[in-house]
């Protein structure tokens, strides 16, 4: 493996973590909190110091990157970055316990939205923004970013980013990757401030608009309110539930958009896949809480509004689901799994593995009937290749062992079998709420330190969709030095 | 299709059905139950007049059978084997809804062991026999026993065998296919009989230890004390427990014993891990709940006896594991979906699907790290071929969806989570008791006649492995005579 341009990239990340720290810094300082102020400043040295101290000792690196170094730069950034980024939550003491405090912030980073704060509305201004910003950067995936800014930059960081980017098949929009990247987060950076201006517009705060746009763009999930967004005006909530949908869409969508071609768009199979389940489970989950809410306003928006949160795996509530009747709840179980499109910033399975699972074994059906017919699974009229096809199901086999461990590793803890597998399945497809005493009015504050750090790392192999990890911290990647 | 011979053969099950009702019949006449001889009486005649009307009007049929025909058959004789061995249920007015009693009778013929009846030791002798009996027979396969019996048979039947047989790959022991169920049923009977005989020994009243037998030989689990194997002496649980294990392991080994071909034996990875699975979770549930029983013997022996009950998928219980703590609890969870041997009578996914697909998954790794290298999958020291391990992942994915179905279509119900998610699961593996009102001190009697009747779907799609049933349903089955 080519370490250097290994430590020299993370190293890059972590001088990228300090700049971005400024940001919440200058939140505090604006509200005075002196506290959280001097804590983000030991924490911008920390970043910094942490940076040039991987980056100084190299001279001169060669630009040869394989997709081994690919998935170890971003394995290892993305550990680092939460190591670090909780340490403002643990200097300012508003998160007493390290290991907590690097759960939120894995939470936030890997825009779960997993808490273990049992009374937000005590934390600082500053504290707050961290939090929610960190859904933002960790949303479009901090390592595309670094690409989009940093000068130097050759073909090879494709394997960077299909490491951090989620989603079966990563398309590159133009030929340079770096311009692609740029792109992204021009459209991510775009639609983050149009939400922001519509909810100033609906009245919300700015303090509030900003951190909740930035929690919905990044589909994460951390609120400023004991209740989420169930305290605010019913037309704020539609703005939000609006761009959940929004942030659940494949981005390149938007690139087509804006270079007005209109037809691929749509006749997007994965998008009418997302809003046909969407509008159907809305429906179901609005007649079946009617009966709870008796006015068809309120039903609609709570369901749509939970629909579209645990859809987009944003976890933003504004009713709590775990009183609503057991279909809904069921209903509710089944969408932690799904997620949203691929190329979105929503976790999940994706839309799009889902179809060609789907698809894959009704070709297998025929297939059984018909001996000597060969069909091609077919995505918007394009063959899906049988390494894709192959690597679909080899991943979704990993899912559920990957479920089916954490389960079990947090079984030892005390909660009911619907809060131990829900809080499981919430955290690998980074949702946030689940069901039980995880769910929507509850928090994750009730477990014990062993089975914080057991979440963190699913929130991490669910956030980069496992393979990066497994292969980034097997021994033999690290034995043979120029290999 | 070749109709004449589905129907043929379908026809000789409906005739087999009848001779294997005259067992129950003379066991009702012994213990002078005439209500219930009479409803056995007129089951067989019932069973008897269908057979004919369905052989009679065929004076010759073409031998020829493709994979179709045998799904067709198969999945046919399921249904009706069902629907006519639910009737002695239902005119004996033991079971006095019609939909109930096919519940019962798909639950005892799939050897899931899910009962709906609230006071099993209300029921008659020979009712309850028969209700066992359905275990015996579903347990090795009807059709595999007609194929033992029935002097005509070509090599076709192979086909007949494959879709009845459970596992990702049948394997013929001898070249002729008849020979092979000879063997099976062989190797079946003598292990009943052993059981029947050590219980007897044990000081189990005859009736008793025949039953018990016959629902421990099919890994059923239908038993006649409201409190399953509780209240029976824990050397009488020990052998149960014992038998429990040996009808999971494939019937294969046993025929390599009695040729003295220990090697292949012992060398058997599939039984490696379905002991070494048994004696990890035995360990650590008896750890886990020795608090609660205060005595290591009681506390091994529940244990031992819960995770060879739901491993084998046979669902006899001698504790109530929903009164067990958390990782217990999580434990008997996930011991649901894994199942017994291939080539056993129990059901769930069974284990050599489960290490294919764990294997498979291992390969993909390490070719992602090395993308030149090509590592085959091999168990036991051949490889798995191409089709085997695509077919195996298939099933996984058409299994997952198909839990996610049966979940949702019962989530009408008003019980929790909890509930109708193992409901669904443990139908789907055909264990039969599983967490909350579904567990072992409770019963399905509280779910609609809609649920009854999708979880019986579920059932005989767990028991069929989903694939035959849903060739045989398609239209385009049926529309073509001759093709």
């Amino acid at each position: 493996m080519n370490r250097r341009i290994v430590f020299y990239r993370v190293g890059q990340i972590m001088m990228l973590e300090a700049v971005l720290l400024i940001l919440p810094l200058a939140v505090s300082l604006i509200y005075g909190e002196m506290k959280a102020v001097t804590s983000f400043a030991i924490t911008i040295g920390a970043a910094a110091g942490l940076g040039l101290l991987l980056i100084l000792p190299i001279r001169h690196y060669d630009n040869v990157m394989f997709s081994k170094e690919g998935f170890t730069i971003v394995t290892l950034a993305w550990i680092l970055l939460s190591l670090v980024g909780a340490l403002p939550f643990f200097f300012s003491g508003e998160i007493p316990d390290y290991a907590d405090a690097v759960f939120e912030t894995v939470s936030g980073f890997t825009t779960t939205g997993a808490s273990l704060i049992p009374d937000v509305e005590s934390l600082s201004k500053g504290i707050l923004f961290w939090r929610s910003f960190t859904h933002w950067i960790g949303g479009m995936g901090i390592l595309v970013l670094m690409m989009a800014i940093i000068p130097t930059d050759s073909g090879r960081s494709m394997h960077i980013m299909r490491a951090e980017m989620p989603g079966p098949v990563v398309g590159k929009l133009v030929p340079k990757i770096k311009d692609t990247a740029k792109i992204l987060y021009l459209i991510y950076f775009g639609l983050t401030i149009a939400e922001t201006l519509l909810l100033l517009i609906g009245g919300m705060p700015l303090y509030d608009s900003i951190v909740h746009a930035l929690g919905t763009a990044g589909t994460g999930g951390y609120g400023i309110k004991g209740d989420s967004i169930g305290g605010y005006a019913p037309h704020l909530q539609w703005i939000i539930a609006g761009f959940m949908v929004i942030f659940g869409i494949n981005f390149n969508l938007y690139y087509l958009l804006l270079l007005r071609k209109w037809k691929p768009v749509i006749k997007n199979t994965e998008l009418w896949v997302f809003g046909g389940l969407i509008i159907i489970t809305t429906a179901v989950i609005a007649i079946d809480i009617f009966p709870l809410y008796g006015n068809a306003e309120e039903s609609i928006r709570n369901s749509f509004f939970q629909v579209t949160s645990i859809m987009s795996t944003t976890g933003y509530s504004t009713a709590d689901f775990n009183l609503w009747p057991s279909l809904s709840k069921g209903l509710i179980f089944i969408l932690l799994f799904i997620g949203g499109c691929a190329g979105s910033t929503a976790g999940g399975l994706k839309i799009s593995r889902i179809m060609i699972m789907f698809k894959s074994v009704c070709n297998d059906i025929r297939q059984q009937r018909h001996p000597r017919s060969v069909v091609k699974v077919k995505i918007d009229g394009k063959v899906v290749d049988n390494t894709t096809l192959h690597r679909v199901s080899t991943y979704f086999i990993l899912y559920i062992i990957l479920i089916v461990s954490v389960f079990l590793l947090i079984s030892f803890e005390p909660f009911g079998f619907e809060t131990n597998l829900t809080a499981a399945v919430s955290c690998i497809n980074n949702v946030g709420p689940g069901l039980g005493d995880v769910g929507p009015a509850g928090n994750y504050s009730g477990y014990s330190t062993f089975s914080t750090i057991i979440l963190s790392c699913a929130m991490l192999l669910g956030r980069l969709e496992i393979f990066p990890i497994i292969l980034a911290i097997n021994p033999k990647n690290w034995v043979n030095k120029n290999k």
